[in-house]
C-alpha cells in the first residue's frame, strides 16, 4: 500500500515516513515543499514529490496520483502567522481533500487539533481560536466528502521520545502526547480498516497503540 | 420589510441603514459590536442589537429573529490582522448564515470580495490571499445553504461620494466603486426579488443603479 504523507518534513511526518519504510506492507511518498528536504526521505528509500500546499489543487492532485492513502500531517501550527493558518491549515487541507477526490483515491487520514467543536472555538484564547476555526472547517469538509476518512485529534504535542502507550476514544481527558506516538497512531490506522469513518481524541495513556486503535 | 444589517457600524453599513430608514417600505435593525455605537442608528430611528460576530451562533440567531432579510456587510478588511480574517470574514459570516437558518429567515444578501474564484486566490498577493480564501469559503457556504441569497462582488472600495451609476454583471472589468454606491446596490437588491439566486460583480459605470440591478 502506497501512502502519500503530506507535510512529510514536519516532525510527525518524518517519524511516520520512517515507520512506513520500516514496515513490510507499506511504502511512503513524501510530499515536501523544497527539493533540499528530499535527502532525509531518499535515505529511507522513500519516494519524494515537491509540491507546496499553496499551489493549486491540480498540482496537489498530481502528487496524490497512484497512491492508496493520503495522510495530512501538515500544519502551520498555532504559532505561525495567521495568514498561514488560512492558507495551509484551512485552504491547504481542503485543496488536498479535493485533490484526493480528483486523483480517485479513497482513503484519507487527517491529523486535526484536539478539539475542533464549536464549544472549543468559543472557549479558545484569541490567539489560538483562528487555528481551531481552520481545523474545524477542514474536518467538516472531510466528513462531508465521499472519502474513507479517519480524523485523529491528538492532545498537546511534545517532542518527547515515544512511549507507544496511549488512550484513545471519542472523548478523553486533555493531555500530552509525543509526536512520535502520533506517528505510531497513524501507522495503526493505516493497518486497520475498521478506523474508516472514525474520529477520536488521543493522548498518552496505558494501552499499547495497536490495542487502543483496534478497540476503538 | 425589516432588514438586519450585520456590520452596521462600517461605512457601507452606515450608508445602508440611512437609506433603509429613508425608504417607506423598509426598516433596519443595526447589529453593532458595542453599545456606544448605537447613537448614530437611534438618531435614524433604527433598532439596534449588540452582538459580536465572535459570539456564538445562538447569540447571532437571537439578533436575526424576526427580520425578513439579513445583509452581511461586516468585514475585517484585507488590512487587519489575519486572525480577524478567520474569525470575522470566514467564521463570522458562516455563523451568520447558520444563525439565519436557525431563525427561520430566508433572504440573505452577502457583500463579498470582487473575485473569490480559485484563480483569484492563486493570483492574489501573499498578504491579500488569506482574505480571498476566507470570502471564498463564506460564499461557497451561502451558495450551498437553503437560503434566498444574493452575492454582491464590489470592485475596489473608495470613500468617494456616491455617483449612483454602476456597471453590474457576472463579470466586469476591475474598477473602483464608492462605498455609498455599494449601499445603493444593496438597497436595489432588497427591493428586487429577481436578484435572488444571483451573484454579480459591480463597479462604477454608466447605468443608474436600479436599472443595472433590474436588468441583471
Amino acid at each position: 500500500m502506497k501512502v502519500l504523507v503530506v507535510g512529510a518534513n514536519g516532525q510527525i511526518g518524518k517519524h511516520l515516513v520512517s515507520m512506513i519504510q520500516a514496515s513490510e506492507t507499506l511504502e511512503a511518498r513524501a510530499m515536501i515543499r523544497k527539493q533540499e528536504q528530499a535527502t532525509f526521505f531518499e535515505d529511507l528509500g522513500a519516494e519524494t514529490v515537491v509540491v507546496d500546499l499553496e499551489d493549486d489543487t491540480a498540482a496537489i492532485a498530481k502528487a496524490v496520483e497512484g497512491v492508496d492513502t493520503v495522510v495530512f500531517t501538515a500544519g502551520s501550527g498555532p504559532h505561525t502567522g495567521k495568514d498561514k493558518t488560512i492558507l495551509v491549515d484551512l485552504d491547504g487541507a481542503i485543496k488536498t481533500i479535493k485533490a484526493t477526490i480528483i486523483a480517485d483515491v479513497k482513503r484519507f487520514i487527517m491529523i486535526s487539533s484536539f478539539d475542533t467543536t464549536r464549544e472549543a472555538i468559543q472557549a479558545a484564547s484569541p490567539s489560538f481560536a483562528p487555528y481551531v476555526v481552520a481545523k474545524q472547517y477542514a474536518d467538516e469538509k472531510l466528513r462531508n466528502a465521499d472519502l474513507d476518512y479517519t480524523i485523529i485529534h491528538p492532545g498537546l504535542l511534545t517532542n518527547d521520545k515515544g512511549i507507544r502507550k496511549i488512550e484513545a476514544a471519542t472523548k478523553v481527558e486533555r493531555g500530552e502526547i509525543p509526536r512520535e506516538d502520533v506517528a505510531s497512531v497513524i501507522l495503526a490506522c493505516l493497518k486497520n480498516e475498521a478506523t474508516i469513518g472514525k474520529e477520536f481524541q488521543v493522548v498518552s495513556g496505558e494501552k499499547r497503540v495497536k490495542d487502543a486503535i483496534d478497540s476503538l
